[in-house]
Order: structure tokens, then sequence, then C-alpha cells
């Protein structure tokens, strides 16, 4: 028995031109809408996830506690949940699938929020990775709506470098006839494989090696931790995996008819009272990329996470890192 | 008709415990040995590269000059020159071609500089990334011998980060069906490609294609600056570059019979005077792993290349960065 909700949005015309009749979004929502209707906190996932994996983090940043908030975490397109390539009928299906931006995501979570689920207010978007790029997306575009935003370790528009990175997952994961370009039968391992290994070098910092801290997670071996990211993405299917990854690679807040590619005019667009939290150590979402972004926007803090788990300091594993966002969450919703 | 030598050497036991029977060191010499025998240079390979990359460094760091010094260049074994799976017959071809070691290269390299060639001292052992890796080896194993080194961009053991890096270039070339375990007929193009495009995020760093400084390398686009690698390692043999690839992986200047893992007594006998050069922005060849080197060091400064071309900081390429290994080793030759 399925453990979310599906919002069904029909002829949902996409940034790419196509139409899709049919759009599910999968989301799960945590509490209850208090009587006021101002206790509302959106959530969007992250590269592969899927809602029960922002549970991890809910767990971890205590203030985000279902008891006090009514925590509405939407599916992001392509995480197998909401439409993706593995799920979506012809002619929109697998290789075919259309390319689906941060964008349309935050469109049709907004109607999500506020058609279906009756919402005026939201008190919070926070989401870490590409979660991070849709929190400032939702930012961008909601102004009146959004009071405090919390991106941690992503940044408002995916940097050259980043995007290199994620050619190299993509070339890995191709590379394995068994793909065939999308059409596959049976799951492309040796793709999926060399994909998880590849990503494995960018998760953590170097220094996270170097001090085996890998150990704190429960890993008895620099091997052992390899086959950490390999479990997670083998459960993944393949082009669902380049689907969320295109949508990576293009995310900029500003590529919209809202901004049209003026990407300080969206920064300085978002009102809301935001920390922005990347990690010290972050290989691919950079703290320089987000200092640049909070110097235009009206109200925003950069606060990085000390922090040498790398990219992985936002996942809401490390009990360090969970402390430091927890209290900046805590003092986003006591404002 | 080839521009460089062979030298040939019978019998030669590998770390591994296979005795190959005959190996071929390739090499070129630029310059002649002077009259008291003391304007010896020692410049081993990087990876992937022949002798003639080499040459490229030397143009740029001119005080390498062939008119006062004589230089001379080993191929790597591995390099497609020197013994190489790609060149070498049964039973110790292509996929089956022996693991060899760092210690492996140098002990035959120090066979063709002191018996073939006739050097009874050495002024200076330079290299860049594993031909750093190689110059360490050479401080260690011969202290009497080596008079000064100067390591850029490598270190004298490769990181824990550093091998996860490599595993995932492994993993995208192995992805490719085509290269079949190694015994490919034709090259398993899309296999190469892979490995390039994931090597691509590596080698430059995060803010080096922030700020477009790939336009002062004639690339007009991010996308052309990614073909970039791809002409370099597609001109490779696949089983050459998994060698040399498994040689990094491994290398330890203590992982032999004279310092049996006692990673701090083989740096404590580096007795040459040292300049020890990192990029400050390198992803894989950390400052920080150089530091911990230097510290045990005798003899050694540590000096890191301000720069945000990351590893190819130490490539000859860019001419601040050209300036600064230049002076330093002109001051190192000057003593």
């Amino acid at each position: 028995m399925a453990d979310y909700e599906i919002f069904e949005l029909r002829q949902v015309v996409l940034q790419c031109g196509l139409t899709l009749p049919q759009v599910k979004l999968a989301y799960k929502t945590y509490g209850e809408l208090n009587a006021t209707r101002d206790n509302v906190i959106v959530m969007p996932t992250f590269y592969g996830a899927q809602h029960a994996e922002n549970e991890t983090m809910m767990a971890a940043w205590r203030t985000l506690d279902p008891k006090k908030y009514f925590i509405i975490v939407p599916n992001m397109f392509g995480n197998g949940l909401s439409s993706s390539p593995s799920n979506t009928p012809p002619p929109f299906d697998r290789a075919v699938f259309p390319n689906i931006t941060v964008y349309d995501n935050v469109v049709c979570q907004h109607r999500l929020v506020t058609e279906h689920l009756g919402v005026k207010q939201v008190r919070l978007v926070v989401g870490f990775s590409m979660g991070a790029q849709q929190t400032f997306q939702w930012g961008a575009m909601y102004p009146d709506l959004v009071q405090a935003i919390a991106p941690i370790c992503g940044s408002a528009r995916t940097s050259p470098h980043n995007y290199i990175f994620l050619e190299g997952l993509k070339a890995a994961l191709a590379a394995d006839a068994a793909f065939a370009e999308g059409w596959y039968q049976a799951p492309p391992i040796k793709g999926l494989r060399a994909f998880s290994r590849v990503y494995m070098g960018w998760v953590f910092s170097q220094d996270f090696f170097r001090e085996q801290e890998y150990r704190k997670m429960g890993f008895a071996s620099l091997e052992d931790s390899v086959r950490f990211l390999e479990g997670y993405f083998r459960r993944r299917d393949a082009n669902d995996l380049l689907a969320m990854l295109w949508t990576w690679q293009h995310a900029d807040i500003s590529a919209n008819i809202i901004y049209k590619g003026d990407f300080a005019a969206a920064l300085r667009a978002i009102k809301a009272q935001a920390i922005v939290m990347p990690s010290e150590t972050d290989l691919y979402f950079r703290v320089r990329d987000n200092e640049l972004e909070v110097e235009q926007m009206p109200n925003a803090e950069l606060r990085s996470l000390p922090s040498i788990w790398g990219h992985v300091a936002g996942l809401g594993v490390n009990p360090a890192d969970n402390e430091f966002i927890d209290a900046a969450l805590r003092e986003l919703l006591a404002k």
C-alpha cells in the first residue's frame, strides 16, 4: 500500500514546449494544518530521493516537527513516484520523457499547495541539494507567499563545473551498451555501477576519506563505503536518473517567462528571510556560488556548514551538521 | 622514425611477484652530459603522457634548458612506448599485463640513468602529477644520488580520495561492453569518451569554469573544453590507461622492501633539497596531503601554486603558473 497521495494535473504545458496530458505529482503530508493556517512547511526532494528520504532529515532536524508543523513533501518529477520516464505511458515514456525544469516542478508544486491543499501562506521552504534548488525557485516565484527559505547544499543556478561533473555521470551510465539509449528491458547494471562509482568521488570531501569519517557511517573500509551509493542508485531507474540529471543541469531560477534570464533580478525578488547553508567542503555545490547569490538577495544570510562531510553534510546523517542546520531552521521559524 | 631510445632490461622481477623476461624502457635525452657530470635532470612522465608531453613543460619552465642541462625523460611503464599492455607479447599482453608499481618504474629508471647513461649524480628530479610521484620515489630510494627534487601537483602516496576518484574513471571505461574485460579488438570508444568526460570534472577547478578560464586555452565554449581531454585519451590504448591507473592508485614511496610500509621513514629519508608544489585548487592531489608529507621531510618546503587552474596548473600551459614553477626550479638549480 502506498504511503503517499497523488495530485493529478491535466494538460500541463512544460517549458520545453510539450504538453503532458496527465501529470502525477506524488506527495506526502506530515502533521496538520492549524486553525490559523500559518504552520506550513514545504520540503522538496533531492536527486534520486523520494519523500521517505526526507523523513531522515525531519528526524535529524528536530525543529521540523509534524506535531507542530504541517509539512508537505512534493516528490520531484523523475523520481519514480511523480511523473517519470519509468511510469509515464507512451508517447512520453522512458527515453522520450520530456525535459522537465525546476520551474516546471515548482509551478506544479505550487498548484498542489495552494489549489489542492488550500494553503495561503508558507512559513518555510527547506530543501537539500536539488531540494535547495527548488527552494530558491519557490522564493523567486512566490515572494508574497513564502516567508522563509533554507536552501541547504544547493544553488539557485547550476554552476558550469557542476554541469561538467554531471556530464561525467551521464557518460558513465550511457557507456553501458545495455542502456540501449534508454530502451533497455533489464536495468543497465554495469552503467549504474559506474554511475555510482563516479558519484562516490564527488559526494564526500577529500578530507572525509583521509580522516576515515566513513567509519562513523558504519563502513569498515573504503571499499565498503564505495558500495554505499551503489545501493542507493541501483534501486533507481536509469532513465529516471537521467531525467532528474537534466533538470539539475539546467537549474536556473531566472530561466523562465518571469525573469527572462535576468539572474540578478530573480535573486533580488526573493523577499523571504533566507539562511543559505552550503557545506565548506562540498565539491559541486560550492560556497562561492552561494556567496555570489546571497549578495544579491535582500534578506539573506550565508551560513556555511563547517564540515568535512562534503555534500553529505546536508543529508541529515552527520550529528554535528544536523545540529548546525537545526539551529538555523529554529531561528527562521522563531521569527 | 622514432625520436626516442629503448633501454632493454631482462628478467625484471616486479613487486607483484611476476618476472618479465624482457622490459623496454623508452627514453629520450635532451642536451649533453657536461665534463663534470653534474648537470643531470631526470624528468619522469605523467599519466597518459609520453616524453613529447614533457617537452611542453621544458618549453614552459625555461630553466629546464637543454643547452645547460642533460635532461633524461624516462617514459612510464604503461604509456605505450615503454613496456605496456599494448606492446608486450603474450603471456603478459593486454588484460593480463602485470601490475607495475611506481617503485618498479623507478628501479628500472635508476638502472637506465646509472648503468646505461653512466650518471653518478642527479642535480634534480622534477615531475608533474604521476611524474611527481616518481620524483618522490627517486628521492626516497636514492638519497645519496639525488640533490634536489621538485614534485609538482603530486603526492608521495595516493590519498584515499584520489583512489576513489580513479575507481570512478575505471568503472566508466569498463562499463562499455566493447571493452570486453580488456580483450577488445577495436577501441572501446564509448568507454574512452565516458572516461574523458568523468576526468574533465576533476582536472580543472570549479572556479576555472566559473571564470571561463578555458577561453584562455582557446576553447570558445564549455562544450569545446569538454572535448579537450577526449582528444588526449582517445589516442591512448584502454588497457594502457588502466595499467597506469593501477600504478597511480597504489603509489606509496614506502610500499617496498626498503621501507616496509613505514611512510614517515620513507619521507624522512628524502635528504634532497625539495620544493613541493601542489596547486591550491587541485581536486585530487591536495595541498593538505603534501603538507603532511613535507612536515616529515628534512629538507623540504611546501610552496603552493596560487592558481584556479586546478591540477592543470602544473601542466605547463598557464603562463602565471609557469612563472611560479620556473622560479622555484631556478632556485633549486642555483644552490
